[in-house]
């Protein structure tokens, strides 16, 4: 497929920058001399938990809430999310006065639902699998004639997530970098596409890997069979936000064209990338936004002498599991 | 004291930002809608433990040692501190190619010891007060012929820790605001004077505030006698790195002139102002760091309807104390 086929081009991801422009942060891309020493790499780490709401979710959903109408900003918005996209969509939606209702798994953390309703959503805890939860949310939005948000399979959505790419092609020009290898972690595969698009543009001799978790990698699964799998049931995770079962139709477009590949990393390498960012960077980062830093902890990629741009993709953790892991993992 | 005679200004200031361009963060004036609703008020936060070294001190070090000859950077640096001077001063030698000794008490943080020789700094662990701390010091850099770098009273130090004042000023005017007042964690008073002289110049309506910890407001009692007081002996407080027995002389100068007042908070407070920036926007703050919100969470000011900005000055924390911290902490 050329850029000329796909659904979400380059100027896409530059429009959805001048629209974030005025609500969005632009993180900063962190580095600390002890984490080059300690990999042999120049390290740069794009600091997304520090991003409105504690995720880079924000990025696709005001991109795409931005440009509904009047008449559907009146009837409001559905999203289904595990947390982070409940977030982001919540507070798009207070942001730009309409209102919202996020359906979310009764075994979401604490603090994400929390602070769902605490922006002004209507949260309804779901006991189901993800595809009822999916099936309940669209009954919801055409009862109440409310926009359905997705939280990946979507052009709007996957653009808005790009301007991560582009903010580092840009901040790593500053910093007199050539990123070599860029990882993102990954679930749906909205953020891994829209960062690689950007960065085909930017960046072009960057090498671009999405980070899943282990048991979770449906997207190492479809990449090497060249059609959309989905994970075996059964597995569990600490990374609430990564568990999508298999990769939108969209993204997998994006992703089969442009990703290097994907690694898959177990739970306990994340939470050592947590440690990591917490003692050398000042950073929180929640399991799945800390997975990129695990891949290369656990030593799935050689990034020996290379510059690597690992994107900590959100911090919303529960303070009783951050510090849990603070205590059992000892970080030189 | 007009600001013809004040050994530090505004010019100073624009050169330090300017020397430190190439080495140091801009770090982002952060906020939280949640934050926001909390306490009435519009808070933002300036993130210094994304710093290099992880706080502000590396801004005052490289705009003290960057202007070293090449004979006085052959005979290196000699610096005596708790902690986070320790590191920056390590860091910034090392930059700059000279070698560094660095005196630091015994009881200072394992982690700021640690770090402090990660940057390839002597580290001499010193058992007596601070008095004697100081003058072990002086002895071993006139034995070297060695520069001794002060910790806070040095114009240069001064104009280098203002950059933070000047960045505040630049990073609100792009968000539209106009800070009402500036809180600044504050030990020997380097950092609030430099951020006061700033701030009179790019935003002379603000009202600037010391943050001391209880025990140790010797700026407090110091602005209410109008003369340099020292602290009682035998306080204690969690925040090791506002521990200094009384003001400087070139500080004093400034922060007499400039400062609004100093609020004394208590070290409970300190630590749930650590919990609340991790909870609210997923940063890492040491105690005194975190001590200008823990004066907004005390009540020791009223910021209801107004800008306030926050300086969160640090991050270099043990693990075991967050995770104490975190645990001994609920927010909401």
């Amino acid at each position: 497929m050329s850029e000329s086929e796909t659904p979400v081009t380059y100027a896409d991801i530059a429009a959805a920058a001048e629209r974030l422009a005025p609500v969005a942060v632009v993180t900063p891309l962190l580095s600390s001399p002890t984490l080059d020493a300690l990999f042999g790499a120049r390290i740069l780490v794009k600091a997304e938990m520090l991003q409105r709401t504690g995720s880079f979710k924000v990025r696709g959903a005001y991109n795409r809430l931005v440009r509904l109408n009047t008449d559907e900003r009146r009837c409001g918005v559905v999203a289904f999310s595990s947390g982070n996209h409940a977030q982001a969509v919540a507070w798009v939606a207070q942001t730009l006065a309409m209102p919202a209702a996020i359906v979310m798994p009764r075994r979401a953390p604490t603090i994400k639902a929390e602070r769902t309703r605490g922006y002004g959503a209507e949260v309804i805890l779901f006991d189901g699998d993800r595809v009822a939860m999916e099936a309940y949310a669209r009954l919801l939005a055409a009862e109440r004639q409310a926009t359905l948000v997705p939280p990946f399979d979507d052009p709007r959505i996957i653009a808005g997530q790009g301007t991560v790419g582009r903010e580092i092609a840009a901040q790593a020009r500053v910093l007199g970098a050539t990123p070599d290898l860029v990882l993102v972690p990954t679930s749906g595969g909205g953020l891994v596409g829209g960062t690689a698009l950007a960065l085909a543009h930017d960046c072009p001799g960057a090498r671009v890997y999405a980070v899943e978790p282990e048991g979770f990698d449906d997207l190492a699964c479809s990449l090497a069979a060249g059609t959309r799998l989905a994970n075996a049931p059964g597995a569990h995770s600490i990374c609430d936000a990564l568990l999508v079962p298999s990769p939108g139709e969209i993204t997998f477009a994006i992703n089969s064209r442009l990703l290097a590949g994907s690694i898959a990393v177990a739970d306990r390498h994340a939470e050592r990338a947590m440690a990591v960012l917490f003692n050398h960077l000042k950073i929180v980062a929640e399991p799945g936004g800390a997975i990129a830093l695990g891949a290369v902890l656990a030593g799935a990629i050689n990034v020996n002498g290379k510059t690597v741009v690992i994107v900590a993709s959100g911090g919303n953790v529960d303070a009783a599991m951050f510090a849990r892991i603070l205590s059992e993992h000892t970080v030189v």
